[in-house]
């Protein structure tokens, strides 16, 4: 199954310098259709689930996928290793801020590593921002530096650990500086489109782009 | 011919709250040591080329590369330009603080795109890290949101745009805060093995890891 977790509750706090609560709320539904748009797009057989805090039905408008919603108000940690506690198949799971996502990246993540491994692709700032686990005993702990103790997670149950390094995976989306790499990258997604509305626009300086939001 | 830019003259200033000057250009040689390591053990037939904008023999110290050094002391746009005027083969060209390149980060970016093909690996914030140039009139200007400038010039001279979408090319090193990277993914490196002796540590807080100084 292809699971991707979403914070429906108070997503994307740290963008509050650039956007206002609600505001945010809409960005991050933007996002996750982003996702589930690419995901659907792919060329694959598994289920889609999105495992969310709580129902989601207005950030779903307009996306027609096939998919489940499942709704667990527990922690990200607690709420993904009970699915993985689930499931004898594979797992693939994607966090839902992962804009630049396209059904290519899509098909290279679900087609790295080999039977008991653990692919993993890495966010900005030591986290994890998709694994697959083929390997039924990997359970995740998004505290902290993640991706660290995803690779020794996984070598401790005896699974392989395999890097896909790919920078669209690694581009999620927490905070004002990283609106920029959707500027640049992705003007033509739902989430590209949403800021372009609401005035977020590129502010070219010496050193690497900002942002800017024109009201 | 494989080009790595180094600006030997005053690196990595946007470092400064981390790194003091003369730190600044040890650490800089350390990350270019890292790349052309990578270069050098990858498998492939070109020459290998560091343009610099000032001798620079003492950052070159225990690199064991067959290389040549071109000084040339104008900006990195028409220094670059005037070695893709000079070449008739591919020319590839990668940025010298890419701590994380591997020889199989390397290998993919050499066996990207085809005849006529301009293969572009983004930066953060819009910038260009590396790139290969099979197109003949294909010039580079690295002032602004240079990956855009970079995938429109390519389309104007009757190039393919290619993009390699890969995170460890897209991890260069400008800021204090990119230097969690290496400690989390490259402490292996010489480049990481330099922060780790001057104390440059990994401080875990709620949102990404950031980087402490203990002195």
């Amino acid at each position: 199954m292809i699971l991707v977790p979403y914070d429906a509750t108070e997503p994307k706090t740290r963008l509050a310098p650039v956007l206002g609560p609600g505001e945010r709320g809409a960005f991050a539904a933007a996002m996750l259709r982003d996702v589930l748009t690419a995901v659907d797009n792919a060329d694959h057989s598994h289920e889609i689930s999105v495992l969310a805090t709580e129902p989601i039905d207005s950030a779903l408008a307009g996306v027609d996928v096939d998919l489940t919603v499942d709704v667990d108000d527990r922690p990200l940690t607690p709420a993904v290793n009970a699915v993985l506690a689930d499931f004898d198949e594979p797992v693939a799971v994607l966090t839902a801020d992962l804009p630049l996502i396209t059904p290519a990246t899509v098909v290279r993540l679900l087609g790295a590593g080999g039977a008991d491994d653990v692919v993993l692709a890495a966010g900005r700032g030591g986290g994890t921002n998709a694994f697959v686990a083929r390997h039924g005993a990997f359970r995740v702990d998004y505290h902290g530096v993640s991706y660290r103790d995803h690779q020794e997670g996984a070598q401790a149950v005896g699974a392989g650990v395999v890097e896909l390094d790919t920078r669209r995976l690694a581009t999620d989306i927490d905070e004002p500086a990283d609106l920029v790499e959707i500027l640049v990258h992705g003007d033509q997604t739902r989430a590209g489109r949403w800021l372009a509305d609401a005035g977020v626009a590129l502010e070219i300086t010496d050193g690497r782009a900002t942002v800017v939001r024109d009201e």
